[in-house]
């Protein structure tokens, strides 16, 4: 049985993404000039007129490719001027809202719903019809995203996208794949651009994270996306909780066959569409994926993380800018001081004595501090503490890249997904706000909370 | 690439589908007792509230399941007493609708559509996370309909539905597939029990429907479906527009090279899926594959159908029991009495006569008579017409059949759907309720006006 | 990536097959007069001698399709011609076989070698070159089936056929598939039509033998023959072994959950491609089948037949033939005498008693009778025999249906495949012909003979 | 339907071969000893005696991996034991032989054929039952080419691969596909690898060969050998006759679209398996791939090649050491001299100069130069000529890089395959040895001729 839509949109499709991708720039070979931005709004008011489905194919896929040859300023003025023009009739739905506070009843209540639904959110599925439409949509809403601050009506656009996006994208039209060196390299070369942790320079990078044994990446992909991963994760097979991403990236290292390994580690998690910003998908990926390998090699036991702590090196830095700081002793100054040092990192002792103040810091991190609204700093951490892991391990050296020392100064972190308590972690974390974490990991924030105590106490002894 | 999802959820899927299937018998090898609707509606609730997304999947599998236990009425009871505790928070909803009545700007309306949106549409996004949910919860749609008659709640609930699954079922996810005797007999069969118009009584007159170089049959599949059809289209290609069914199905007919076909014949449109009613996809369905078509076969340059007319009969019926009829002659009267002779159809006299008064009567049906709310009677005549076809052709005797007798005494009609005057007609019908038709078709309907009008001036000038 | 192969040949292999399949009758829409026999064989000697290897592929169809529009009979009389006129050059062949009796060394065998290859069997490799040509090439050495006697030079074209069908149908070229209802039509179709065992009647019928889940089908494809199955193996998954075939295929029996089966039967072998006779794939098939289900269902422990008997009737009538036979004790004589009433199957005494006699009889027919050629009787015991299994019991009423009661009087019988002792009972029967069985079909065959020494013992005393 | 087979064999087809690709080493993990050649031969011995061919799997399959751990001289020095030991039986041929010439019809004759095939070729054939043992096999045969000097019973093994070669890959068997973006990368990296005309450096190089709309890469796939190619050709699309591979491969060149393109370049075809030297499927490839294009791409009407010169500089170096070469003339060495220079080509006026002497020599070298054993001189000329292709046109500098300025000095040429004569001029090609030459390249071979003529008479009237 042959698919005919692939072969009869893909073309189309085609011509869209790359009239997207260039950006503002018109395609190669169109010579006509762009269409005006009020001729766009003029073809989506009768886009939203038109009694007749199927034509309105052909509107707004014209919509669609004058949307992608605006530039990018032209984008976003445009895309306010199409959310006020398309939001809600405000005049009847003020008498739906007057009707329904005289009578509140379900059926009142239905009718202000139909009536308070913008005429953006039907605008959207209509442009949704063009072939390819879909993912033209998220790059629509990427690229508004940041220039809703102070554009009510703009702010009010993104909720629609974001409404549409959590129906379209739903878990239950998500599948999941696994990507190895027999996938095609369309999908391939995704892979190694959306890549967002540890980034893969080359094919020959590519074919390590994919194609030995031990290595695993999966992705949720969605059908009206084809080739375009939303998410993916990579995941190394191994026979311990590692402490560091060098030797498991090592161009060198010798693989193990899959069947003998205890732990699966993920390393790595990207999300691939920007303009799914607030669609959550990544919890369900990990805990598809554990159950995945579960079935696959009933000898795992372990699933963890090896992730870094992108938030560490700036809260230390703003942490140290107090000078009453409570958590940063004295001696932990003098340590944190050779960080300035050009080659800390590989003089022994200039290493050990920074990673002593590091490390309970780092703990303190986690379980102690709070941003100002009371959550935990690291954004990282409140994903997988959200989903349930525990914070397992803190890793000093742990990632020696440019990008690890700054965000980090070399520090990384396992989070633990252990099942049988992943309910309860989650369940203390979201509802109290609580950190789950091992003994060892309290066991050191602890101890820097101890001391600071007790420096706190000499201080006030001392000034007292 | 493998596709992960597919062996994961199959069988969960087909157990969610079997259970479905059984209409509220236990499936075999169950023997825990079916869970009570209180439970039920208390596992609704959790599911609400569970904050871990991937764990609402277990919740999701068990609340469809419990429900695919229970018995028809069960299910309807079941239903309306979740409409009612899903509703939106009226108290909310009247404080929002105060407020924007208040201060009635963009922002203020946001508020209020997402305050109106009941709860019931999140528990349907979420209900649809567990494996093969999208398919069950077309089947509840289903298990509800003609029963929201004086049930503000439950007409709410079929409202959310029809809204969730517009935007489910949107264009830009469906996909085009043509069925042929190389498709899987699990598609097959669907065809055979799905088929609405000219029944397929076994697998041989199946593959005379698909088989043959002249025959095509085209589908609308959604991917989260799987196998399940949405609607489906049977096409024939022939070399003249064709005037009876009979011999486009006859089992020894000899068929034609598809290449010096003219003519593309759509002689039957099924939907597959009664609860997505309301989710219109015909249109689409037949503009696509006329652009198939013609894309194939180049010399195709007629497009048309052959349809039924399933609502003449009884409105002959209710005409002739008019005494004053207008449209109806005496003489007509006299040979549409021959209609109960049992065997008017084989003696070529009486079929002549009956075929002579339904032919006129026939043409004013369409293009004359109204019903109540002033539109086509005929519900396959909206459909084509509000396409933009045009009424081409009107064949007595075009269906022998018992049921082709029983709706409209065996007369058929063609719709030709001309794509130069597709967008003309279709604003013609849906703006000013004109119907589209041959000249034959008209003259034979104004010859039917002008004699009822005389013979109306007859009595008149008799009566006065 | 595409396979292009696909779209360029089916439309030509198609042709073909078609031209094959109405045997002898142009094509429809073919006009010109079919291709005499002496023109195709001026064809032949072009694409021997045409340097040009694509260009042979014209000829090679021209030749494929000739042939297909031949009569039966003018395509004996083609083949015969054709093997005469292509076979070996004899008078270099006289030559070359001197120099090696000259100087029988390796090179001068090399050379022989040459010059002893019949050109048909080049010319048998470019007919292969066409599309579709493999499956025509198959049915071309099926109509030749048959005819060989007396004709040397066809007995010699024939051998030329099994020659290249065992290289071209080499084990490693095989696929195991499995096929199930999600197969598409096509290849379905060719299982109702090709099953020999227990004839498959309609679709309904197809289903329950490889839609429930405790049943499966497997064969082996090849890739240039496509849908064409070349063999193909029907298995019931059982908790015990069976005695007759009826529950086995009862319309209404109630389907097992596949994991709790221990039991594998393999109920029906069928080879579809007659025109592979010779070429083995049995063998390969049953323990390939084993292997597939042992991986996938790893609690089956026991995998056996059920088998009919097809010879045992016809030794039987020859034996009883015999005035003086050994084995047909006076008892039995009587007791078989009920054969001959029409309803003996359905009266329980007298079914006891006929199989009272049978039971002996049939354990003898296996163990203890022998053909002229010395060799086991019955051909499907020699099958299986031959393969290592072990004749483990015997069924008498296995089969009511008119052919099991016509070749056996309804006795089945079940093979085992042990697997610890396939090896050395595969030896035994082929180096000793030795048949391996149940000690209780042992014990069954020895009463019988001890009792049939007894008579003789008997006999003599008294005549003595 | 699921293919069985795959899953089942690809594990052990990825250690066979994996084994193979490490040419001698034992694969990682295992530490058993490698089976010794005796042994080995011993396997060998009970694979031809084994009854049960299902058995015989097991038997194939060591052996291939034994083979396989062997170190490159033992594999040739067991090769030739094999050779030898598994020759036909002499004396029984020798008895066959003197048969066949007592009485020399074609029962004798067929039996002298069977007894004179060597029992190797059985061995060949049940060594291919073991999963992947037909890509091995290829493999194995590559092992021994250039080692069957001297050794008769060697190259009477190199015979038996070749003739089993040819049958098992005949053209009926083999799969055209395009490779493209979206090919596995497991095919993609084997293009790059196997290349043998302009090298691919890299994927980036790889990409611009086959996903602009105006390349193409073709290629010819066996089922057995899965992922592997036989042999490929890369094509460009272009609106003229390229003279230069520069511009063609150039990392900026402006991509056109296909359906403007006229002309399709044939610019590399690369044999991917030596193992399979002396099975011709080039002249195939290339006629495929001419078919499919027209098919697509109706607007082609020419079928052309840019090709290499590999043996023009050795026959000019050749030529010019002959002090009376008739071809060079006193301004042609004077002129060919500046090659000694490192710049010539960058220099336009030396370029010219020694582009004037190239060309006519370069005419000659293809129309008037003649091998030893009277053959033109260059193997891709014999390629294409013999493919029916005429010499259309030399381009100096056409190919700048250090390997076309060592193999030509720079020269290029296009053959042009034109449908309307590929016949005629094949024949005259083989049967006459004649070379189709397009006017402009005859004329410029015919100038050289006289002028050599005029300076012969010319020295003749000197000396005389």
């Amino acid at each position: 049985m042959r698919i005919l839509d692939a072969r009869l949109t893909l073309p189309l499709l085609a011509d869209a993404l790359r009239s997207v991708a260039t950006r503002g720039r018109p395609a190669a070979g169109e010579t006509q000039a762009a269409t005006g931005e009020e001729e766009l709004l003029r073809q989506a008011e009768l886009l939203l007129s038109e009694p007749d489905e199927a034509s309105s194919l052909a509107l707004s896929l014209s919509i669609m490719r004058g949307y992608s040859e605006l530039g990018v300023d032209a984008r976003r003025s445009w895309l306010g001027r199409l959310a006020q023009r398309f939001g809600p009739d405000l005049a009847t739905l003020r008498r739906a809202a007057e009707a329904f506070v005289a009578d509140p009843g379900e059926a009142a209540a239905a009718r202000l719903l139909k009536t308070a639904e913008p005429r953006r959110q039907e605008l959207l599925r209509r442009l949704n019809h063009a072939p390819g439409a879909t993912h033209a949509l998220v790059r629509m809403r990427e690229d508004m995203m940041g220039a809703t601050e102070g554009d009510e009506a703009l702010a009010a656009l993104e909720d629609d996208f974001v409404h549409l996006f959590s129906s379209w994208f739903n878990r239950g039209f998500l599948q999941l794949r696994r990507i190895d060196w027999t996938t095609p390299a369309t999908i391939l070369e995704k892979i190694i651009r959306y890549e967002a942790v540890h980034a893969i320079p080359d094919w020959a990078e590519l074919r390590r994270r994919i194609d030995p044994p031990d290595r695993r990446l999966y992705g949720f992909f969605h059908p009206a996306l084809g080739d375009e991963p939303l998410i993916f994760v990579e995941v190394a097979l191994t026979t311990a909780i590692p402490d560091a991403i060098g030797p498991l990236l090592a161009v060198d290292r010798v693989p193990i066959d899959a069947a003998i390994a205890t732990t699966a580690v993920f390393y790595s998690i990207s999300n691939a569409q920007r303009g799914l910003s607030g669609v959550a998908f990544g919890d369900f990926l990990i805990k598809q994926v554990v159950k995945e390998l579960r079935r696959e090699l009933p000898r795992l036991t372990r699933f963890c993380t090896l992730s870094p702590i992108p938030g560490f090196s700036a809260w230390l830095r703003r942490e140290a800018a107090k000078p009453d700081s409570a958590v940063i002793s004295q001696q932990a100054r003098r340590q944190l001081a050779l960080l300035g040092h050009p080659n800390w990192l590989r003089k022994p002792a200039a290493a050990a004595q920074v990673n002593q103040a590091l490390l309970p810091l780092a703990a303190h991190y986690f379980l102690g501090a709070r941003d100002a609204a009371g959550r935990v700093v690291d954004p990282v951490a409140r994903f997988h503490l959200g989903n349930g892991a525990r914070l397992e391990r803190i890793n000093p050296l742990g990632d020696r890249s440019a990008s690890g020392l700054r965000q980090s100064h070399g520090v990384m972190v396992n989070y633990l997904y252990d099942l049988g308590e992943v309910a309860s972690n989650r369940e203390a974390f979201i509802g109290k706000n609580q950190v789950a974490a091992s003994a060892d990991v309290r066991r050191i924030a602890g101890a820097l909370l101890r001391r600071s105590e007790r420096e706190a106490n000499t201080k006030r002894s001392r000034t007292s």
